[in-house]
């Protein structure tokens, strides 16, 4: 056995699987305790090491793979996933800039690629994206048009909710997820009191678009899992088989009748 | 060839398709930073012209498209959709109204008449909603009586949400939404301590309807797409032959056995 | 023809059957007038008129029901449905009472029962509700469980929310509804932090219980309309009559074998 | 019959466990009346006598079930359910901790071991969390990543939001149900423009994976349940069954006529 084979064989065992997986969860709670002034004061230290230590053992574990595995390393989108993850880890130490030492938590994404069930559910909603590209294209155009159409008409009378293209696009999201429209839209009924007209063709026309959205995941999903349907189809083929084989006899019997039916008149 | 055949061999070229699309794209993003003060300052000049030169572009592919298919033109309901877009684009040049100014982004929704993916999901919506007549219209009757029932119990107490009955179809629209809904009926319970039940009654049954209305889509949907469904026929059908074999066989064999059942006495 | 069957003609006529209905939105729509203030001072006194003869159409059309069906008449319930609400109807012109008077209203339902599809979908939606009992009953106990819990332990804290029980049940319905369910909880956190396990736990457990309401609705909805399924029986049938014609002439033939073979010995 | 056939015997009469049902909810109410200071100061003995006495029957009850079925009582879950509520029941009457006075009301809960419907709705509401557990748990992961992060940003710019990691939580679970979240992120904002990322893609990602939870849930319920897609299998079987039939009477044929084959030389 080389040493590669050899590394491969202690990665695929499942107690060091598991010791992984231990190593990211308690590094995800570490990374959660040290938002704690409290915890930080009296355990910052142990906080810190253990903080260094998971991250070794990560890098550690991605050289690992990469050596066990080589070029068949890069083929799976997941080794990336951890490899950027890892590297993204080991550049906030350089820097002190406060986004990237928040984004260090994001190391716990790494749960995902080491549980299997996980993988598979993350695998399932990223297949769901594609078929639902068109109805998300529309809904993003939808809210396009009616930002601009909101900046045109309400920028000036609610300037704190309408005078940027950009501030518009935050609150027709806002409206969109139905927070407060209430609100927004008696704002501007204030000044323009036809203004509901806007609002509540906007509201009826995204949530309709959103629900054929959510229709279009389900209907998908239901077609993509269904193992009723799948199960049937070999019921058929047995069927399908058994009569092959009721042809075949019959073949054969005919076959033996005209036989015997060529025979016969030199027989008799 | 013609110059209508030529015609229409350039607009059903791909390349030309495209551009009209990016065209489109273009012209939504200009349209949209107009709305920037900072940026209609510095480059307002620009963005203008760009808009009147892509609305040149579409009222020449639109008169090319109407040259190139004639009568034709008019049976496809997307063409009256970019006719119409075209057309109210034009008018507000001449107009200085700020609501039709505002209206003029609603040219991005050429978008979708020009992607064909787009254009079968506006379709699959826009067939939808003939099946669900009825619930809408039961859901908008309840809402009317709800409507009416609330300005002539509530419209003394609360005048800011139920004086006029335009206004108490606007407040029950967004209680059905589910926004804020609460402080609207506490309002009004503080005068009369027993219009819980109607608020109650009304988001239950508003809410039922809906999710009825829902259901509709949601199995229209299904029946629809299910290809699974119609996949078996296809097996089942196979069967169908083979069986149908097997009968013609056994009608042969019984023939022949009739035969010579027929035959076999004055032979032996 | 008896005048029964005549006034029974009339009834069935289309022509008197969409008149009804235009009556029954006339009426609506002058219900809905008679909120205005200002309609009531230009034209309160035709609005009136119109709403008496509203009332003594449908009841003259329901008398001719009841004359031209007799016991007839009681078996359908949408006919009880009309008769409730004509009584309704002549009650409050004895009575000021302003709650029946806005009541009045509710003679628009007439039109679910004068139009087939409406009242198709009602029926629709009232057959949903025997199938859900269980788990409305659930949810049911659920918020009255939750109420009375948080009667007693928020009750002095928050007294605007959760002194008595009838305010804890409209409270907890409005946070099932998910409105404004982040201040309530904040209000009582300020008092007792540890309130979010009382609140987090009721809204996952009610979530989840109207969830599974929810697609009760949609299973049923599901298992009675499917008409792919129904379908395919039938193919299957056709797979089994020829299967069984298959097996009739298999039996033929071995009868024939038989009755050769017993003749056989005999004849050579 | 022995004396624990006899009280089995009166524990399955249906009247016995209709009354059991009665006190039950007697009990819910009685406990819900004790809420009010006015019904408490007119009635509170009579209450209270009510309370002592229902928890004696269900002791009762619950002794007289054990006596009967010994050791298979402890196999039924739900009579697990019963022993707890009924055990906690005795607890509180010992010491007077308001908590465990309020948590007196979940004896109400035995409403669903007692009525089977209920017991089987809640069975399948239970039956469906272990086919979620990876949802539930990418989500979890993804609250309690984005709460980390937030604390870390936010935590001192808006404290009384996001100042420890157990508030960021709750915030974020209040953002996810939709509750206010525009106020929230508005507030943020205000001293970190770039903050609508963080909320708007924390509000796609959790919506989106709750709504593929959803989804799993539905597709769960309508592989248990549908009925439609299980009587077809056995259409199937009749065919499978009959083409056997056919099959079996052929090998008879084929049997026969070599065996008069082989006979036929000699004869001949």
């Amino acid at each position: 056995m080389s040493g590669q084979e050899r590394v491969r064989a202690v990665l695929e065992n499942r107690l060091v699987q598991r010791a992984v997986i231990l190593v990211i969860v308690v590094n995800a709670i570490t990374i959660g305790c040290e938002t704690s002034a409290y915890l930080m004061e009296r355990a910052g230290g142990l906080l810190h090491a253990i903080d260094r230590v998971a991250l070794a053992i990560f890098t550690v574990e991605l050289a690992a793979r990469l050596y066990a595995y080589r070029t068949a390393f890069f083929r799976d989108p997941w080794n990336w996933f951890d490899a950027v993850i890892v590297a993204v880890a080991l550049i906030p130490a350089s820097g002190p800039t406060s986004v990237l030492r928040a984004l260090r938590i994001l190391r716990a994404l790494r749960l995902v690629s080491a549980v299997p069930s996980m993988r598979r559910v993350v695998g399932a909603l990223l297949a769901a994206v594609p078929g639902m590209a068109s109805i998300i294209g529309l809904l993003v155009l939808m809210i396009y048009i009616a930002a601009v159409i909101a900046t045109k008409l309400f920028g000036e009378i609610v300037p704190e909710r309408f005078d940027e293209l950009p501030r518009s696009l935050f609150t027709l999201f806002q409206i969109m997820t139905g927070d407060d429209w209430g609100n927004v839209a008696q704002e501007v009924m204030e000044h323009k009191p036809w203004a509901w007209i806007f609002f509540i063709v906007y509201i009826l026309m995204s949530t309709f678009v959103a629900l054929n959205l959510f229709i279009a995941v389900v209907v998908n999903a239901m077609n993509d899992v269904d193992p009723a349907e799948t199960s049937e189809p070999t019921e058929l083929a047995a069927v399908k088989q058994e009569l092959a084989a009721v042809n075949a006899k019959l073949d054969r019997l005919l076959m033996r009748e005209r036989q015997e039916e060529l025979r016969s008149p030199a027989d008799r």
